[in-house]
């Protein structure tokens, strides 16, 4: 193995506390009160399906800032939120850019950095990834993601155009993941997996991911784990 | 400005110096005497040409590895190196991603990037940029370059695709570069322009580019005295 890809939202950052916390702080602005979670909830709903569009060839790629943006005007008038203006809108949509990692994934990279090329290979765009590195330390040595592959995950084309640009073979390639279908697609396309549960991703006792159960080459329950097992992986078994 | 983009051949590392001392370690091991200079600067003197083939659609795109084979392999018979074989071809190929950097430019970059999103913007590919970084310490935010762009400098398209994966407007950004025409590309394409020459990059006395007479935005004679030079830029001057 030369280079982890990394899955960003619920793999590294908390994209639920985040949203909750900025669409909150948005609503007292406007002498409103929502319910945070349930507004994150619906905004994240209409991912998969926006994505779906691209997929299906039905529209253009388009990055994922605008479809964000556009699943935002969607569930406003839901939440009561029609006076939100375009300026505060786009602020809102970049709250995307402003989450948090876990605890566990800054010094998980700066471990794994020092053996392995690592990247967040993400459904997010180029901009919104180097923001969120920028201001939390995220230490990739190069931005990988949809916009650079010209797909979206899982379509298989996504990964390979990744591990192309990285100019290795699929194999030397470890996919991380709190999700299994990302990880599933990724080794369809020959990489190799790590899987990295993330329980509290949808919240406190929301865990939507099975727990491991399936043949994935490290399952690791946080970045310092994992840069133990795939450190001692690539170092080989004497035998 | 909010980001610096960086030519890498010349502006950031030393190509001829990497490329003679290679040349000549492996000229030694065929017991065979080359001009390591003289090898270098006619490989180095196909690399335009071998780019115009691509940016006047005479073939499709192909990755800066490619091209450098394929002009290593017209050199070869020229410099009687014709016993090196296909895997000796691709290792020499390969000491373009080995190249090291001027000594003030780690500094520098590191500097830079407290305050900006740093990235090169080479007509080098991916995996190139990313080896030379991981080998040598330069701290880039993310990797941009004619493979993320599918364009070549000095196309216009090269520069606007890179601005707009970055999320900005041309005049945020600034390109950073020991060539004028590089330079005079990006200022047509709206982006602002550093000037850093590079007199020993064609060797001791064989400096080819003239030494700054031209409306840079900024000129400098280090990337340390770059940092100084956009960092009070971007602070704004008091009135």
């Amino acid at each position: 193995v030369r280079a982890l890809l990394f899955d960003v939202f619920g793999t590294c950052v908390d994209w639920r506390s985040g949203i909750v916390d900025e669409v909150e702080a948005v609503a007292r602005r406007h002498d409103l009160e929502i319910d945070g979670g349930t507004f994150a909830d619906a905004w994240r709903e209409r991912y998969q399906p926006s994505l779906e569009e691209v997929r299906s060839g039905r529209r253009p790629f388009d990055i994922l800032d605008i479809l964000h943006r556009e699943s935002l005007d969607a569930i406003i008038p839901v939440f009561g939120l029609d006076s939100l203006d375009d300026t505060e809108r786009w602020e809102l949509t970049l709250a995307w850019h402003r989450l948090d990692p876990w605890p566990d994934v800054v010094p998980g990279l700066a471990e794994l950095k020092e053996h392995f090329v690592i990247a967040p290979f993400s459904n997010g765009n180029v901009s919104l990834l180097v923001d969120m590195a920028k201001r939390t330390g995220l230490p990739w040595d190069l931005v990988l993601c949809a916009e650079t592959s010209g797909a979206y995950k899982p379509q298989p084309e996504s990964y390979l155009n990744a591990v192309a640009m990285l100019g290795l073979d699929a194999r030397d390639v470890t996919m991380v993941a709190a999700h299994p279908d990302d990880l599933r697609a990724a080794r369809a396309a020959g990489l190799r997996t790590a899987y990295v549960p993330r329980p509290l991703e949808h919240g406190p006792g929301r865990s939507s991911e099975p727990d491991g159960a399936d043949d994935w080459d490290v399952v690791a329950g946080d970045f310092g784990a994992l840069a133990s097992a795939v450190g001692s992986v690539s170092a080989g078994a004497t035998p």
